[in-house]
Protein backbone atom coordinates (compact mmCIF):
# COMPACT_ATOMS: atom_id res chain seq x y z
CA UNK A 1 0.00 0.00 0.00
CA UNK A 2 2.61 2.16 1.10
CA UNK A 3 4.35 2.34 -2.67
CA UNK A 4 0.76 2.68 -4.56
CA UNK A 5 -0.55 5.75 -3.02
CA UNK A 6 1.80 8.56 -3.95
CA UNK A 7 2.86 10.04 -7.49
CA UNK A 8 5.70 8.63 -9.36
CA UNK A 9 5.17 10.20 -12.59
CA UNK A 10 5.87 14.11 -12.80
CA UNK A 11 4.54 17.34 -13.56
CA UNK A 12 1.18 16.30 -12.34
CA UNK A 13 -1.67 18.38 -12.14
CA UNK A 14 -1.94 19.13 -8.11
CA UNK A 15 -5.73 17.64 -8.09
CA UNK A 16 -4.38 14.77 -9.16
CA UNK A 17 -1.55 14.39 -6.87
CA UNK A 18 -4.37 14.91 -4.27
CA UNK A 19 -6.83 12.50 -5.27
CA UNK A 20 -4.02 10.15 -5.47
CA UNK A 21 -3.76 10.09 -1.96
CA UNK A 22 -7.05 10.35 -0.75
CA UNK A 23 -8.32 7.39 1.56
CA UNK A 24 -4.66 6.20 2.37
CA UNK A 25 -4.06 5.75 5.99
CA UNK A 26 -0.43 6.01 5.61
CA UNK A 27 -0.45 9.29 3.55
CA UNK A 28 -2.56 10.35 6.62
CA UNK A 29 -0.01 9.51 9.18
CA UNK A 30 2.50 11.31 6.78
CA UNK A 31 0.70 14.45 6.69
CA UNK A 32 -0.05 14.43 10.29
CA UNK A 33 3.71 13.58 11.22
CA UNK A 34 4.62 16.45 9.00
CA UNK A 35 2.55 19.18 10.33
CA UNK A 36 3.71 17.76 14.22
CA UNK A 37 6.05 20.04 16.37
CA UNK A 38 9.07 17.70 15.53
CA UNK A 39 8.86 18.22 12.08
CA UNK A 40 6.56 21.62 10.73
CA UNK A 41 4.15 22.79 13.34
CA UNK A 42 3.58 25.62 11.48
CA UNK A 43 1.71 23.86 8.33
CA UNK A 44 -1.98 23.32 8.94
CA UNK A 45 -2.97 19.21 8.27
CA UNK A 46 -4.65 20.20 5.03
CA UNK A 47 -1.17 21.76 3.56
CA UNK A 48 0.80 18.84 5.28
CA UNK A 49 -1.50 16.81 2.43
CA UNK A 50 -0.92 19.18 -0.44
CA UNK A 51 2.85 19.05 0.63
CA UNK A 52 3.08 15.10 0.68
CA UNK A 53 1.11 14.54 -2.71
CA UNK A 54 4.53 16.23 -3.75
CA UNK A 55 6.64 13.44 -1.58
CA UNK A 56 7.73 9.83 -2.72
CA UNK A 57 7.99 7.12 -0.41
CA UNK A 58 10.72 4.73 0.76
CA UNK A 59 11.60 1.92 2.06
CA UNK A 60 14.89 1.47 3.47
CA UNK A 61 16.72 -1.38 4.24
CA UNK A 62 18.43 -2.09 7.81
CA UNK A 63 21.55 -1.13 7.74
CA UNK A 64 21.54 1.03 4.91
CA UNK A 65 23.72 4.38 4.64
CA UNK A 66 21.30 6.64 2.37
CA UNK A 67 22.91 9.69 3.16
CA UNK A 68 27.09 9.77 3.18
CA UNK A 69 29.02 12.80 4.56
CA UNK A 70 30.77 14.70 2.09
CA UNK A 71 28.83 13.33 -0.86
CA UNK A 72 27.82 16.17 -3.62
CA UNK A 73 26.29 14.23 -6.10
CA UNK A 74 23.47 12.50 -4.35
CA UNK A 75 22.38 15.98 -2.25
CA UNK A 76 19.17 17.24 -3.78
CA UNK A 77 16.04 15.70 -1.75
CA UNK A 78 14.75 15.90 2.40
CA UNK A 79 13.10 13.00 4.14
CA UNK A 80 10.09 12.83 6.50
CA UNK A 81 10.66 9.38 8.66
CA UNK A 82 7.25 7.88 9.01
CA UNK A 83 8.80 4.41 10.62
CA UNK A 84 11.65 3.20 11.92
CA UNK A 85 15.08 4.73 13.21
CA UNK A 86 17.96 6.62 11.49
CA UNK A 87 21.26 7.11 13.10
CA UNK A 88 23.28 10.55 12.21
CA UNK A 89 26.94 10.26 12.32
CA UNK A 90 29.96 12.48 11.43
CA UNK A 91 33.27 12.02 10.98
CA UNK A 92 35.85 14.13 12.98
CA UNK A 93 39.52 14.11 12.00
CA UNK A 94 41.83 11.98 14.69
CA UNK A 95 39.25 9.75 15.63
CA UNK A 96 38.97 6.41 13.51
CA UNK A 97 35.18 6.00 14.60
CA UNK A 98 32.53 8.14 13.38
CA UNK A 99 30.81 10.44 16.43
CA UNK A 100 27.31 9.96 16.95
CA UNK A 101 25.38 13.01 16.35
CA UNK A 102 21.78 12.05 17.37
CA UNK A 103 19.17 8.91 16.57
CA UNK A 104 16.29 10.02 15.07
CA UNK A 105 12.79 8.55 14.83
CA UNK A 106 9.34 8.59 13.68
CA UNK A 107 8.25 12.24 12.45
CA UNK A 108 12.06 12.96 11.93
CA UNK A 109 13.29 15.66 8.95
CA UNK A 110 16.45 14.88 7.18
CA UNK A 111 18.79 16.32 5.06
CA UNK A 112 17.27 19.92 4.22
CA UNK A 113 19.94 21.76 4.28
CA UNK A 114 20.86 19.94 0.90
CA UNK A 115 17.57 20.10 -0.26
CA UNK A 116 17.98 23.79 -0.37
CA UNK A 117 21.90 24.32 -1.43
CA UNK A 118 23.17 21.40 -2.83
CA UNK A 119 26.37 20.99 -1.03
CA UNK A 120 28.18 18.25 0.13
CA UNK A 121 25.92 16.38 2.86
CA UNK A 122 27.30 17.23 6.17
CA UNK A 123 26.78 14.15 7.95
CA UNK A 124 26.23 10.67 7.22
CA UNK A 125 22.45 8.89 8.30
CA UNK A 126 21.75 5.09 8.20
CA UNK A 127 19.34 3.34 9.10
CA UNK A 128 19.48 1.43 12.20
CA UNK A 129 15.89 -0.51 11.67
CA UNK A 130 14.13 -0.70 8.22
CA UNK A 131 12.87 2.49 7.92
CA UNK A 132 9.60 3.91 6.43
CA UNK A 133 9.75 7.85 4.71
CA UNK A 134 8.80 10.06 2.61
CA UNK A 135 11.06 11.88 0.00
CA UNK A 136 10.94 15.60 -1.12
CA UNK A 137 13.13 16.48 -4.08
CA UNK A 138 14.36 19.97 -5.49
CA UNK A 139 12.51 19.50 -8.57
CA UNK A 140 8.78 18.38 -6.23
CA UNK A 141 9.64 21.68 -4.20
CA UNK A 142 10.34 23.51 -7.42
CA UNK A 143 6.84 21.95 -9.28
CA UNK A 144 5.14 22.77 -5.83
CA UNK A 145 6.44 26.73 -5.39
CA UNK A 146 4.94 26.71 -9.11
CA UNK A 147 1.28 24.73 -8.52
CA UNK A 148 0.53 26.09 -5.03
CA UNK A 149 2.80 28.85 -4.14
CA UNK A 150 1.07 29.37 -0.68
CA UNK A 151 1.84 26.10 0.73
CA UNK A 152 5.23 26.48 -0.67
CA UNK A 153 5.86 29.85 1.04
CA UNK A 154 4.49 27.99 4.30
CA UNK A 155 6.83 24.53 3.85
CA UNK A 156 9.76 27.01 3.00
CA UNK A 157 9.19 29.78 6.20
CA UNK A 158 8.81 25.98 8.16
CA UNK A 159 11.92 24.45 6.69
CA UNK A 160 14.27 28.07 7.51
CA UNK A 161 12.28 28.18 11.30
CA UNK A 162 14.22 24.55 11.53
CA UNK A 163 17.85 25.41 10.44
CA UNK A 164 17.52 28.26 12.56
CA UNK A 165 17.10 26.05 15.21
CA UNK A 166 19.63 24.20 14.79
CA UNK A 167 21.81 27.37 14.12
CA UNK A 168 21.45 28.79 17.44
CA UNK A 169 21.65 24.99 19.16
CA UNK A 170 25.36 25.22 17.44
CA UNK A 171 25.95 28.52 18.34
CA UNK A 172 25.33 27.86 21.78
CA UNK A 173 27.57 24.79 21.82
CA UNK A 174 30.13 27.07 20.19
CA UNK A 175 29.98 29.18 23.06
CA UNK A 176 30.73 26.74 25.44
CA UNK A 177 33.70 25.39 23.37
CA UNK A 178 35.01 29.06 23.25
CA UNK A 179 34.87 28.89 27.57
CA UNK A 180 36.17 25.24 27.55
CA UNK A 181 38.85 26.07 25.09
CA UNK A 182 39.98 29.32 26.68
CA UNK A 183 39.90 27.28 30.39
CA UNK A 184 41.87 24.50 28.89
CA UNK A 185 44.60 27.23 27.78
CA UNK A 186 45.06 28.36 31.27
CA UNK A 187 45.33 24.63 32.51
CA UNK A 188 48.50 24.32 30.22
CA UNK A 189 49.82 27.70 31.26
CA UNK A 190 49.55 26.35 34.74
CA UNK A 191 50.99 23.29 33.91
CA UNK A 192 54.04 24.29 31.60
CA UNK A 193 57.42 24.37 33.16
CA UNK A 194 58.01 28.29 33.31
CA UNK B 1 13.78 61.27 -0.15
CA UNK B 2 14.74 58.01 1.83
CA UNK B 3 12.23 58.18 4.18
CA UNK B 4 9.72 59.04 1.47
CA UNK B 5 9.38 56.41 -1.12
CA UNK B 6 8.77 53.29 0.97
CA UNK B 7 4.55 52.96 2.87
CA UNK B 8 4.39 53.29 6.27
CA UNK B 9 0.65 52.55 7.01
CA UNK B 10 -0.40 48.94 6.45
CA UNK B 11 -2.23 46.80 4.67
CA UNK B 12 -1.80 48.54 1.43
CA UNK B 13 -2.64 46.85 -1.80
CA UNK B 14 0.59 44.95 -3.84
CA UNK B 15 -0.01 47.38 -6.51
CA UNK B 16 -0.21 50.94 -4.48
CA UNK B 17 3.05 49.57 -2.43
CA UNK B 18 4.97 49.20 -5.78
CA UNK B 19 3.54 52.59 -6.85
CA UNK B 20 4.70 54.13 -4.36
CA UNK B 21 8.43 52.95 -4.99
CA UNK B 22 8.03 53.72 -8.44
CA UNK B 23 10.87 56.39 -9.50
CA UNK B 24 12.88 56.40 -6.56
CA UNK B 25 17.09 55.35 -7.00
CA UNK B 26 17.54 54.47 -3.17
CA UNK B 27 14.24 51.86 -3.78
CA UNK B 28 16.08 50.68 -6.96
CA UNK B 29 19.66 50.31 -5.26
CA UNK B 30 17.67 48.55 -2.38
CA UNK B 31 16.38 45.88 -4.77
CA UNK B 32 19.64 45.78 -6.37
CA UNK B 33 21.22 45.18 -2.90
CA UNK B 34 18.36 42.41 -1.97
CA UNK B 35 19.50 40.18 -5.00
CA UNK B 36 23.45 40.64 -5.15
CA UNK B 37 25.42 37.85 -3.95
CA UNK B 38 25.62 39.09 -0.35
CA UNK B 39 21.91 38.81 0.52
CA UNK B 40 19.42 36.96 -1.90
CA UNK B 41 20.83 36.35 -5.09
CA UNK B 42 17.61 33.74 -5.97
CA UNK B 43 15.07 36.77 -6.24
CA UNK B 44 15.07 38.67 -10.13
CA UNK B 45 15.41 42.51 -9.48
CA UNK B 46 11.34 42.31 -9.85
CA UNK B 47 11.04 40.09 -7.08
CA UNK B 48 13.65 42.28 -5.29
CA UNK B 49 11.12 45.19 -5.75
CA UNK B 50 8.38 43.53 -4.85
CA UNK B 51 9.99 42.87 -1.55
CA UNK B 52 11.69 46.01 -1.00
CA UNK B 53 7.97 47.95 -1.25
CA UNK B 54 6.80 45.93 2.33
CA UNK B 55 9.84 47.11 3.96
CA UNK B 56 10.60 50.45 5.76
CA UNK B 57 13.61 52.73 5.58
CA UNK B 58 15.60 53.62 8.61
CA UNK B 59 18.20 55.63 9.46
CA UNK B 60 20.64 54.82 12.37
CA UNK B 61 22.53 56.95 13.97
CA UNK B 62 26.49 56.20 14.69
CA UNK B 63 27.08 54.21 17.91
CA UNK B 64 23.57 52.82 18.28
CA UNK B 65 23.07 49.03 19.28
CA UNK B 66 19.63 48.63 17.33
CA UNK B 67 20.15 44.90 17.91
CA UNK B 68 20.79 43.26 21.62
CA UNK B 69 22.21 40.22 22.69
CA UNK B 70 19.66 38.18 24.39
CA UNK B 71 16.73 41.12 23.71
CA UNK B 72 13.51 38.72 23.71
CA UNK B 73 11.12 41.59 22.94
CA UNK B 74 12.58 43.38 20.31
CA UNK B 75 12.66 40.35 17.84
CA UNK B 76 10.17 40.57 14.72
CA UNK B 77 12.56 41.85 12.23
CA UNK B 78 15.34 41.55 9.89
CA UNK B 79 17.48 44.70 8.17
CA UNK B 80 19.35 45.22 5.14
CA UNK B 81 21.90 47.58 5.13
CA UNK B 82 21.91 49.83 2.47
CA UNK B 83 24.62 52.32 3.28
CA UNK B 84 27.14 52.29 6.39
CA UNK B 85 28.93 49.90 8.37
CA UNK B 86 27.34 47.19 11.35
CA UNK B 87 29.55 46.06 13.59
CA UNK B 88 28.18 42.38 14.89
CA UNK B 89 29.53 41.44 18.62
CA UNK B 90 28.88 38.57 21.15
CA UNK B 91 29.70 38.28 24.61
CA UNK B 92 31.65 35.27 25.70
CA UNK B 93 31.34 34.27 29.62
CA UNK B 94 34.33 34.75 31.47
CA UNK B 95 35.73 37.57 29.00
CA UNK B 96 34.84 41.35 30.20
CA UNK B 97 34.87 42.22 26.29
CA UNK B 98 32.26 41.28 23.62
CA UNK B 99 34.04 39.61 21.00
CA UNK B 100 33.69 40.80 17.68
CA UNK B 101 31.88 38.69 15.41
CA UNK B 102 32.15 40.33 11.95
CA UNK B 103 31.64 43.71 10.55
CA UNK B 104 28.95 44.02 7.82
CA UNK B 105 28.21 46.32 5.10
CA UNK B 106 26.29 47.50 1.82
CA UNK B 107 24.27 44.52 0.78
CA UNK B 108 24.45 42.79 4.16
CA UNK B 109 21.40 41.31 5.85
CA UNK B 110 20.80 41.14 9.35
CA UNK B 111 18.21 39.54 12.18
CA UNK B 112 16.84 36.97 9.25
CA UNK B 113 16.44 34.03 12.35
CA UNK B 114 14.86 36.50 14.88
CA UNK B 115 11.88 37.13 11.82
CA UNK B 116 11.56 33.50 11.63
CA UNK B 117 11.61 32.69 15.24
CA UNK B 118 11.06 35.15 17.44
CA UNK B 119 13.92 34.25 19.73
CA UNK B 120 16.32 36.15 22.07
CA UNK B 121 18.19 37.55 19.81
CA UNK B 122 21.91 35.76 19.23
CA UNK B 123 24.29 38.77 18.90
CA UNK B 124 24.66 42.66 19.37
CA UNK B 125 24.42 45.02 16.29
CA UNK B 126 25.94 48.35 16.52
CA UNK B 127 26.27 50.98 13.69
CA UNK B 128 29.67 51.93 13.67
CA UNK B 129 29.18 54.69 11.06
CA UNK B 130 25.93 56.34 9.92
CA UNK B 131 23.82 53.42 8.59
CA UNK B 132 20.98 53.65 5.96
CA UNK B 133 18.95 50.26 6.23
CA UNK B 134 15.62 48.79 5.14
CA UNK B 135 13.44 46.87 7.67
CA UNK B 136 11.08 43.97 6.86
CA UNK B 137 8.84 43.17 9.75
CA UNK B 138 7.27 39.48 10.41
CA UNK B 139 3.91 41.43 9.89
CA UNK B 140 4.94 42.51 6.25
CA UNK B 141 6.12 39.22 5.75
CA UNK B 142 3.00 38.02 6.37
CA UNK B 143 1.31 39.99 4.67
CA UNK B 144 3.54 39.21 1.61
CA UNK B 145 2.57 35.93 1.85
CA UNK B 146 -1.32 36.92 1.47
CA UNK B 147 -0.42 39.29 -1.60
CA UNK B 148 2.28 37.37 -3.03
CA UNK B 149 3.11 33.94 -2.27
CA UNK B 150 5.12 33.10 -5.33
CA UNK B 151 7.64 35.57 -4.15
CA UNK B 152 6.95 35.10 -0.47
CA UNK B 153 8.13 31.48 -1.22
CA UNK B 154 10.96 32.82 -3.17
CA UNK B 155 12.35 34.94 -0.44
CA UNK B 156 11.98 32.19 2.28
CA UNK B 157 14.15 30.29 0.12
CA UNK B 158 16.26 32.99 0.21
CA UNK B 159 16.61 33.50 4.00
CA UNK B 160 16.36 29.95 4.60
CA UNK B 161 19.70 29.71 1.85
CA UNK B 162 21.52 32.06 4.05
CA UNK B 163 20.93 30.46 7.63
CA UNK B 164 21.65 26.83 5.93
CA UNK B 165 25.12 28.68 5.11
CA UNK B 166 26.22 30.02 8.52
CA UNK B 167 24.75 26.60 10.00
CA UNK B 168 27.28 24.66 7.36
CA UNK B 169 30.33 27.36 8.79
CA UNK B 170 29.14 26.73 11.90
CA UNK B 171 29.49 22.86 11.80
CA UNK B 172 32.58 23.74 10.38
CA UNK B 173 33.63 25.40 12.95
CA UNK B 174 32.44 22.82 15.64
CA UNK B 175 34.79 20.37 14.18
CA UNK B 176 37.71 22.64 14.37
CA UNK B 177 36.80 22.95 18.42
CA UNK B 178 36.36 19.27 18.67
CA UNK B 179 39.53 18.40 17.55
CA UNK B 180 41.30 21.43 18.85
CA UNK B 181 40.07 20.30 22.37
CA UNK B 182 41.10 16.79 22.03
CA UNK B 183 44.30 17.71 20.87
CA UNK B 184 44.68 20.46 24.12
CA UNK B 185 43.44 17.98 26.69
CA UNK B 186 46.38 15.41 25.11
CA UNK B 187 48.97 18.20 26.14
CA UNK B 188 47.18 18.46 29.24
CA UNK B 189 47.73 14.72 30.06
CA UNK B 190 51.06 14.79 28.45
CA UNK B 191 51.94 17.70 31.28
CA UNK B 192 50.48 16.36 34.39
CA UNK B 193 52.75 14.79 36.39
CA UNK B 194 52.23 11.26 36.68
Amino acid sequence: MFDNFFNKKAPEPPESRLRAIEGSSTADLAAQLLCAPTAMMQLSHEEARIVISYMQPRRIAQGTTFIKEGDSRNTGFMLLVLDGEVTVETIVVSRVEPITVTVLGEGSLLGEMGLLDGEPRSASCTASTEVRCAILTRESLEQLMIDNSHVAAKLMLAVSLRIAERLRDSADKLKMYAQLTQAMQQEIDHLMPS
